[in-house]
């Protein structure tokens, strides 16, 4: 796509500009699918755009394992970091919040804001610490009707996500079909297959084989970063591609080969790899990882009868998005939902995208993406 | 491949028998390819068959990183395992020890036999560790030269290796064409992807990070069981394919997902990891595994000018063979080395075969595979 083609994308996009997150507080107990609950309920939230009077320009964003609430914007002068999906969301982007009224919330069993594993039980003064109870993504999107309740929204113009978020809007499309206008699922799938599962079950034995861990007990100041570091470094593998990671790194080096062994840093995708490790020990909870991977590893959407019976509660209209290059959730996986949706004779749309990035294709700026979303959302 | 086609590769077949390693000791100093030296080696090896009085008939092979030197056969009635290339090798067997005298070596830098980190330096009476000297799959194949010459074998009726193996196979053919009379190499590359790295990056990290290793000086006894099983977990699943790893797991429990969270085995794909994890900590060296990973890491034909005349060094016709499925070592970094020795005017055979068991692929029962081999042995 040369410049011209891709001019009108850019032309009237704006900045969201300064954003807060809030705090939805439910003194109500909140109860989880598996039976267990907590006596009161946080969801951490931003939000961009106006609420219309008729109440039904609201698009809800759901976020990946390692996003947050705050996908556009940023908070302060001091905290400049831009939302993670900043390139999508604001007056004149794809998710244009000069149209839309746009909610972004924190997932549930997560560790920014919401309710998790790391929040203080009010009943007890402590961490929840394992005592969190078991959550599934249908939990995740339970504690988001809820914050939309609190705002006055019946009907939702708009879900999407990716990913994990991707997971939650099928979940949205299927248990909220009476408030969901339309969807959009990225990068996404009905369930883990093994090779999923592997790699997140890898990724918390390196978390709950860290002594550091102690069943869940750690000082949150001294997390088990070794654990979390590893099991991130390896997930971060996942997220991208062969050739995306050939082409931004290949085999550069940050330190000759010379001298003595030594196990530093010699490739520039190590250094790359460990950043992400290290990075993510500071901002991520090791319980919230445990538990959200758990999620994901159980969402399946084939059960407890077959894909097709629970793909037939869907009422809106949906777009499911798959990514050549995605190893981790394969576009075949993706596909496979639109074929079951399609089947039971819903309104449903597949598109397959050749990006390089891998499962983070969905991160990333592409008009053609953009293009697909913008179109679907004013459908 | 129906029953009566695949018959003629059964017939015949006998097995090698009890077996026993032995070791090859040289007094002299052993200089690595980095500088360093270690003032003896040995060399651990297997020899199955007859070498003919021509002493012509000598097949090496070459083993992967968590490999030995036992590849076919049985040690006693009490330790029943069978080498791990018992259906390759045997009277009658694609490589016949009725007509080949076949030799597998352990690899310098490993952990079962040959001089390694773990290894006790005559000099000082105490184990390597981090002094050993950094290792190159050249200083592998420069060992396994010294051996050939304590055998009185000249020249190599073959060379054949998959993996690290495989590209042992390849510096074979290039550092010693004299001694090479054909070579096969499976599942190999020209050197590491990104991609390839990372992993190992990451299983590094895992190893490292973890408190026991100490800077590798960890007590045999007590080695750093977390961060190594975590590695071979994270390894084992780049070795295996999301079809095989499906087919053979697929969603399968192994407990019910009902009551408290946990974070003990759910999926029987866990299970199957967890124990691979745990047993290679038994039986593989820490320290080894960092230094056969550094060695696999820079491992580069592309170096010093060209792949195109690193190879022009080879003499002897060859076989490169890819395995559609392996997404570590993909099929196209092996038709890259088959094409870039065609380039060089090379004799030289690239096979590329559809099995979905990944990487790994190489070291199971193939009728298409056993017949390439069994084949290009006898041309």
């Amino acid at each position: 796509m040369n410049d011209s083609e891709q001019a009108p994308l850019i032309s009237g996009e704006g900045e969201v500009g300064f954003v807060e997150y809030q705090d939805f507080v439910s003194r109500e107990p909140f109860c989880f699918e598996s039976g267990g609950s907590i006596p009161e309920l946080t969801v951490r939230y931003e939000t961009y755009g106006r609420l219309n009077a008729a109440k039904d320009n609201a698009v809800l964003i759901c976020h990946a394992l390692s996003g947050n609430h705050h996908c556009a914007g940023v908070h302060s002068m001091e905290e400049r970091k831009q939302g993670w999906w900043n390139f999508m969301v604001g007056p004149g982007k794809p998710i244009d919040t000069s149209r839309y009224f746009v909610v972004c919330s924190n997932a549930l069993g997560g560790c920014s804001g919401s309710s998790g594993p790391d929040s203080i039980n009010p009943e007890t003064g402590v961490r929840y610490k394992l005592d969190f109870p078991k959550l599934t993504v249908r939990d995740m999107v339970s504690a988001q009707s809820l914050l939309l309740d609190s705002l006055g929204i019946d009907r939702l113009h708009a879900v999407i996500g990716g990913s994990m978020g991707g997971m939650q809007t099928l979940q949205w499309a299927i248990d909220f079909p009476d408030r969901v206008g339309r969807y959009i699922a990225l990068a996404c799938c009905a369930r883990h297959n093994a090779q999923a599962i592997a790699f997140n079950g890898t990724g918390r034995q390196a978390i709950v084989q860290d002594p550091v861990w102690d069943n869940g007990n750690y000082d949150p100041e001294q997390p088990p970063g070794h654990g979390l570091s590893v099991a991130r470094m390896m997930a971060h593998i996942t997220y991208l591609s062969d050739a995306g990671m050939e082409a931004k790194f290949g085999r550069k080096r940050r330190s000759s080969s010379a001298g003595k062994e030594h196990f530093d840093v010699e490739f520039e995708v190590e250094s790359y790899l460990r950043y992400q490790g290290q990075s993510f020990v500071t901002r991520f909870d090791a319980n919230a990882y445990l538990y959200l991977t758990k999620a994901l590893d159980r969402f399946d959407l084939h059960g407890p009868d077959s894909l097709d019976a629970t793909l037939s509660a869907v009422t809106a209209p949906g777009l499911v998005v798959g990514f050549t290059s995605d190893w981790l959730y394969p576009s075949q996986g993706n596909r496979e939902v639109a074929e079951a949706l399609l089947r039971v004779g819903k309104d449903a749309t597949y598109a397959e995208l050749a990006m390089d990035f891998g499962h983070d294709s969905f991160l990333l700026r592409s008009p053609e993406l953009y293009d697909l979303i913008r179109c679907f959302l004013v459908r």
